[in-house]
């Protein structure tokens, strides 16, 4: 899956237009083209409070079509008022004037502070200046990022019977930090040609499976966003079988994303992935692997390089899905902890070994069904601790 | 509600029996007996993950009738296999020959290590042994501590037309904490005479609205235990008003005990009760205000003495409670930080005054009904990751 050509039919661009305190020192404000209609779904914050591009965004989906993403990074325009709304509306505007498309075919994202106006005359201002171009896909990750240390972005090609289409992802950090809370953007973009209602189905499914089981620290922002953009330039319409092998590919796009962003957590060093076997029903298998990934006592266990199957099954426990502690089993990479209702005895170095690993694999059999599921999690540290602790509002 | 005279009826005592390694360094288990049976009822861990003594209490609890409790500190019989449950009868066994009563009226409770067999030998030995006398109640609390640094423990009385009742309480500490796990236990003594049914009522509620809204790092102990008998020795048994004002002094204990619990967590340096109003049901205020006491976010900040209300607002939002953002507010203290869908401006001294409080009050309002809710927290110190990081198994 090298990347020989990107998506067709897509420019960027970026501007800096000195979003949080009026110097342009850095790219903050990028936009994405497409030069036909797009099919488009995405998948936004479930946080009661949502951010106000986020609703304009929703509402602007609602016909599954769109031409363009206009994003800004510094200021993130949630818990700003009534004005929040109209601001996201002017970006919108703004954007569709440079692409030439309606305001309705534009979805904006914003990600920075919060509870700080949007100085939405500078945003608009760059918007309609900036340069489209193909390709330039780094600039985009680059122009997004808020607290992230490297931009987060992929391409893959999927060979298909009637030609090769492309699916391109760009991302943002996840983790709601420093300095009031960051979050999660993702935009996958592809030349095939998709059905709205298929791609809208695909979107949930993958978000599901990917984004939604990274934390963090447990917390959701107001303003995180997925939006999959399909706009058909490469002229393949993939169905039946190859429309199953589309949807697995744009699965592993959100889940490299997904996995990039947790390593690039603040405050994080060590990366975990719990995997949840023998569940009664699929939805006690994501919930077991969510609870053990979110438990602080099993991220400082992880901090610590302890293989603590004690905390590991005791958050399984609480999770809510059901477990038959005579029957359930831990591992640690290849290293058996717990089975049968008993811990095993320790090999200290075989357990050294797999924390020392770049993503330490856990694996914990419920004992009392077949279903499964995965969740990936960070660490807490002292450093964590101190990020979050030392600002000061 | 001074004490003058302690519960009636009720013996306790204490001895040293080496549970943890043999070594009798401190006293480790302890007896509760009642003269008469007494009414009884109580709240279990609902982690699926379940200690022995718990499965064993909850079956003794069928009944309703008590006439004692066995409790150990130094290993929780957590995660001992089939020989757990076994070991569990056999300490209630020894507990009824010293009282002198039916196996299957004392409850047993078991609190330190876990995964490794209970020396239930030394438990029976030590328990036919041991002296009972009345009020030696702050032996039992010492007794039962784990990492607890103090013990827990109050005794109130209650004057009422036909004659006074006393409630006394003891309790060792909440969090999952060095070397596996630590668990809440909670044990409250009346002499009113109260029927089973009633009894049963408001333990459940008072449960609910104390130990349930306390939460030091999110996790659930695979031991927690609230008991609570009524034997009736005072001879007055409230009724109507009498009895709605026993209910209230029941759960005022509940959460004085609750909250020492919380300050008295390991790594804690800093205490908050969160209050929630202006919700659209009852379920909603619980929810939210558990969430923001759990929010590691929440907790950091509290931590660094940071009024956050972003964070605040975010973990309220993300609860599944309904937050109308426009007429939300947040006020820390007597000072309001954020009211009508907009951040006010900082009052930085008043703001560090409420921070330097033992108990720091964080008041948010959904804006939506006219429901309430309380829950306690604690913050997240490096302190905290360092005692649960630095443990090996």
């Amino acid at each position: 899956m090298a990347m020989t050509h990107d998506v067709l039919g897509f420019t960027v661009g970026t501007a800096a237009a000195g979003v949080r305190d009026g110097t342009p020192s850095r790219t903050d404000v990028a936009l994405i083209a497409s030069d036909r209609i797009c099919a488009a779904a995405g998948v936004f914050t479930t946080n009661q409070v949502i951010a106000a591009p986020c609703v304009v965004t929703r509402r602007h989906l609602e016909q599954g079509r769109l031409r363009g993403i206009d994003v800004n990074s510094g200021n993130a325009n949630a818990c700003t008022g009534e004005q929040g709304e109209r601001h996201a509306v002017m970006m919108a505007r703004a954007a569709a004037q440079r692409i030439g498309c309606d305001p309705y075919e534009v979805a904006v994202a914003s990600t920075g502070v919060i509870g700080v106006p949007l100085p939405v005359e500078r945003i608009m201002k760059a918007v309609k200046g900036i340069g489209l171009r193909p390709g330039e896909w780094s600039d985009v990750a680059k122009a997004i990022m808020t607290t992230d240390t490297k931009p987060k972005l992929l391409g893959v090609e999927l060979p298909l019977r009637a030609g090769t289409v492309h699916v391109r992802g760009v991302a943002k950090g996840a983790g709601m930090i420093h300095p009031n809370m960051a979050t999660m953007l993702a935009f996958v973009m592809t030349d095939a040609d998709v059905e709205v209602s298929a791609l809208r189905h695909f979107v949930r499914h993958a978000s599901e499976r990917t984004f939604n089981a990274i934390s963090v620290d447990g917390d959701t922002s107001t303003n995180d966003t997925l939006l999959v953009l399909a706009n058909g330039a490469s002229g393949v319409k993939p169905e039946g079988d190859e429309l199953a092998q589309f949807a697995n590919v744009l699965e592993g796009v959100c889940e490299t994303l997904a996995r990039e962003i947790v390593a690039d957590g603040e405050g994080v060093t060590k990366v975990f992935e719990v995997s949840i076997r023998g569940a009664e029903t699929a939805e006690d298998a994501r919930r077991a692997a969510r609870t053990v990934t979110t438990s602080s006592l099993v991220k400082t266990a992880i901090h610590g390089s302890d293989p603590n199957w004690g905390r590991i099954l005791a958050a399984a426990g609480r999770s809510g899905a059901k477990v038959d502690q005579t029957h359930a089993s831990v591992r640690i990479g290849e290293v058996v902890v717990f089975a049968a209702g008993a811990p095993r005895p320790l090999d200290r170095d075989a357990v050294r070994r797999v924390f020392d690993r770049k993503e330490i694999p856990i694996e914990v059999d419920l004992g009392v069904g077949a279903e499964t599921a995965r969740a990936w999690g960070t660490d807490l540290s002292e450093e964590y601790v101190r990020i979050n602790a030392d600002y000061t509002t």
